[in-house]
């Protein structure tokens, strides 16, 4: 078993194979990569689709002189496998290991990192500018799925390749998904092509245009609007594309090693822009995942036999219990309008959907217009409710800021993912929200310590009348339970859990571990109340200032950098009431972390577990 | 003179003109726009492209029943004269007066506040889902330049659009202008239509269709690929559109009257999407502005006759000189490649773009993509410069974490119009850059404090090795001349102007009122030392620990938001050296800034000048 790739420590060795192999060498990374990620947890589904592409793309190509980006990332495995990390992979998504996505640290096949969506296309523009300004003969491919095409900044990239025309290979990875299905004008398009002729050769394809006229035939011209669309797909395919300056090839059997190889050669002798229209399918190879690619695109470890999970906690996710909250509200209010930007299932809303279809919008990736669409809304008096992960929401800051904030409109935020996340890496970490949105004129910014108070903000926000962001971790919930009756939280009012002398202010996430902090450092002599903040705007000012006397302590943790977040909110109060003799510390981040490792092992490492956070406070009041 | 106009206090007194009469009314318009703005300045030339097409829209459209949103909204004078505000418009642009801008507290006219670009598409989408959920027959009318188009949040919304189908009009104000000449595919392919056949009603659309081909003939399709283009033009006009589910009519003569009424009738009773193709052009009726377009899109106040502006400094604006300080950096760095989204005039790379064409990139109004274009260059060793406004910047604050910051590419972003700026209101206030950049990993972020200072950091930039960032706002700079032969200003270094016994921490713009004010207060016995503190990060620690001991004050002052700005970052240091017993202050803005006005006034009323900051200081000693 696996023979093969053990042979293949780099994209040489792979050359070396016969093509008439390929196919078994395809099956062999497959079952590496189920292998791994079962265990490792990973993004299986989108790595599946792609394993001929990437063979034949390493096949034709010579990296690292040629360039492949990889747009979002998440589909690099094959390609990290080929280019000398095959025997790293075990250590895939794990602490000291190999990240899930592209790392130009790692190795220089990986010329540009990803993570975000629909990047790759700009940046493979700057490669092939810088390219041919040294006179260099390299190609620059990029592989962007037909979900990352929907991002405004992948239409801005195609809007300049169209008209510099600077030679780049566009490798369109058509799966019909982004996590889930593709909505959208554009991909009903990609749809439609992929409905019409197959693949034609560059260079044939003027002739064929003339050739292929007396098929379509002149008779049938006459038979009005159907054949409009005959005429079209005839003469005319990815004509979208090629009004833009890009040619288009396709499509093209994605899993057909042959037809890969030779349309990729093709492409290599193409002067100009060129996108490839692959047809590949998600979670190619394994039942589970073929049959059910949303639950595989991040997929946690799960039984290699039968697909099924490993854990099986009966404590829900966050995005469970705002998934199944949105839907209790919006019984009662009819004004709720839910939307996400290609998540209904990673942010809940896919509970929400089930119950309101009428009600739920899925814009595809596309952050900036799901933040100005629910802007509208909001302006005629619905009550759209917004999930984006804490990361994803940083594409739309202008909009928050122009269309929502400026003009007060009462957007709901939720930011799934907020704080640290597993075993994705720095591109995925939630960490900056507090700092990007505790600026934004008119704006509530709140953080629930646990599944019931994610309940409670999400109720009082409908009646604040502003725009609210309520930020909260990936993954399970606290296991508290829930009220069937949700409480009313008074806008801008925090909670006090303990008594004491000096406060412990944590936000959010960090109340728990806080409060178990506290309570060990209580028996050791440090008295320190414990306020659950609740709010990072509004301050409960009052509550905060009882403890802002000459020579106390205020403390406050946050799971989010400490530049300019939630810690530098209190201590700006704290300044402007002039209480210059309180000791005043953050916890929280440093600006870089990057290391790899499950939010436990992050959080160990910066000291924001209880012990951590006892041992920070320890010696604080120590120093 | 201006008769007619006298009469028309609403769309409804508009509506019972006489079409026929109409050309004279738009006469008037005109007349009265290019009084007032040579008087008060503004955008012009974009106004007088649109006076027939505003003129129509509200003759056959029932405002405020009818919803017409404004894309960007510096085209909106002659739907603030039509809809009841004809007489306050001499106050346009001024204190107290009319914003330049839509403005949803002005007017229920307005329906939703612009300034910032492509943002009109989605909540026009929003407002048409508000209104058939709730089942109300009003029309949603969104006008959007050519320009405009090219915003990735533009693309995201059209893909919805055309997937929903919800009855949307678009208005194309094609005028092959952002601000400056547009670029890119799109601006080609649109081009390329107004060169095709000319507007069609609907519903005869199917019928010509037929009728069209003997026209083209069938020996012509023999002749080969120039034929490929006659058929598409004859055939599929706006085909982009149409396949995106988003019916496209056009091209029609967008000064004409009689065309523009009845294509909008046409348009009104087609069910769906629909995208009518407007030609106009910018400056129109005026002929300095239809000469030079790009220097009357904000146009200072000139003289009417004319068209010459009326001041006439010899000191340079601080984007002049940052253009020819490019020009010189880029003469010995052959690796600068200068890049602006949309604003080669507003930057000042137009200078750059005259000495060194094929190192200037304008990637059109698309703040994303130029921030990673700039990365893939950057990661190919060139030395990218990209200039964007601060408030515009905001667009790509993902791109600029993502994309630069994390993986420390050094990309240099210099940020014009940072601060207050003048007249255009809200939208366009350069606030928020210290807060939104001084926690991105490895980013250095600084701002001179007069235009000699501005050409230092752009060469120490080069040196730096990190991604860069360089705030300074608009207009003069401040008159001290340049150096010819650029000083470094080390990494992190501060400057100190003044001896004192505390501290006064100005940052850019406001280290000269800050000295003022020191010397002034002086006299009255209160001694600060003065520090341009030139970075924002990294500090300079040293020199701001030498004055941080018990009892002694600290105050910074900076052109931007108190939370979470420059002064939160200083008290973070003391913070974290444990320098509780200074005393702190930080002087800036307050989150909500709305009041009209120069940059002066707004200063004056804010405590940053001189005096004000000299007032701010005296109150917090006496305190």
């Amino acid at each position: 078993m696996d023979k093969m790739l053990e042979g293949i420590n780099s994209p040489e060795d792979l050359k070396k194979i016969p093509a008439e192999n390929l196919p078994q060498l395809a099956d062999e990374i497959r079952s590496l990569i189920v292998d791994v990620v079962s265990k490792n947890g990973g993004h299986l589904a989108s790595n599946l689709g792609v394993v001929e592409l990437t063979i034949a793309l390493h096949y034709v190509f010579n990296s690292p002189r040629d360039k492949i980006l990889w747009d979002v990332g998440h589909q690099c495995y094959t390609h990290k496998i080929l280019t000398g990390r095959r025997r790293l992979f075990s250590g895939l998504r794990q602490q000291g290991g190999l990240l899930g996505f592209p790392d130009r640290q790692e190795s220089e096949h990986d010329v540009y990192n990803t993570g975000h969506a629909s990047t790759a296309l700009s940046a493979a523009l700057g490669l092939a500018v810088a390219r041919d300004k040294r006179g260099e003969g390299f190609q620059v491919i990029a592989v962007v799925g037909d979900g990352s095409l929907t991002g405004g900044v992948a239409w801005e990239a195609l809007n300049q390749i169209g008209h510099l025309r600077e030679k780049i290979i566009i490798v369109l990875n058509y799966n019909e998904m982004s996590i889930s299905p593709n909505v959208g004008a554009l991909s009903k398009y990609l749809r439609y092509l992929v409905s019409g002729q197959h693949y034609l050769r560059i260079k044939d394809h003027a002739k064929s245009f003339l050739k292929s006229i007396p098929a379509v035939g002149w008779p049938m011209i006459k038979a009005g609007r159907a054949v409009e669309d005959a005429v079209k797909k005839a003469f005319f395919p990815g004509l979208v594309f090629e009004e833009l300056g890009i040619r288009y090839i396709g499509p093209v059997q994605g899993h057909s090693l042959p037809s890969l190889i030779e349309v990729f050669e093709d492409a290599r002798d193409y002067d100009g822009p060129v996108l490839i229209h692959c047809v590949t399918q998600k979670g190619r190879g394994y039942a589970p995942a073929q049959n059910n690619p949303e639950r595989f695109h991040g997929a946690s470890p799960f039984n290699r036999a039968t697909g099924e999970p490993v854990t099986n906690s009966t404590v829900p996710t966050y995005s469970e219990v705002f998934g199944q909250a949105v839907v209790e509200l919006a019984k009662r209010h009819p004004g709720i309008i839910a939307i996400t930007a290609a998540m209904p299932e990673g942010t809940g809303l896919n509970i929400f959907a089930r119950e309101f279809p009428d009600r739920f919008y899925d814009v595809g990736i596309a952050e900036q217009h799901a933040v100005n669409f629910a802007a509208g809304l909001a302006a005629s008096g619905f009550r759209p409710v917004v999930a984006i992960y804490s990361t994803f929401l940083q594409r739309a800051y202008d909009q928050v800021y122009h269309d929502v904030c400026l003009m007060d409109l009462p957007v709901i935020f939720a930011l799934d993912r907020a704080g640290i996340v597993s075993d994705d890496g720095p591109t995925h970490q939630g960490l900056n929200d507090l700092v990007y949105l505790r600026h934004m004129p008119h704006l509530v910014v709140m953080a629930p310590k646990d599944e019931r108070e994610l309940r409670q903000m999400l109720k009082s926000a409908l009646g604040y009348g502003h725009p609210v962001a309520i930020r909260y971790p990936k993954g399970k919930a606290v296991g508290v339970g829930v009220d069937e009756k949700i409480q009313d939280i008074p806008l801008g009012r925090s909670e006090l859990l303990k008594e004491g002398k000096g406060l412990l202010l944590p936000i959010g996430s960090m109340v728990y571990p806080a409060l178990r902090a506290a309570e060990k450092l209580e028996k050791e002599g440090i008295s320190l109340a414990v306020v659950n903040a609740r709010f990072a705007k509004p301050l409960d000012e009052e509550m905060i200032l009882r403890f802002a006397e000459d020579g106390n302590t205020i403390i406050t943790v946050e799971e989010g950098v400490v530049t300019a977040g939630f810690g530098s909110a209190v201590r700006e109060l704290l300044d402007r009431e002039k209480r210059f003799g309180v000791r005043f510390k953050s916890i929280g981040l440093p600006l870089e972390i990057y290391p790899l490792g499950t939010s436990d092992q992050i959080k160990k490492l910066y000291g924001l577990d209880a012990d951590g956070l006892a041992g920070q406070i320890r010696a604080f009041y120590e120093e």
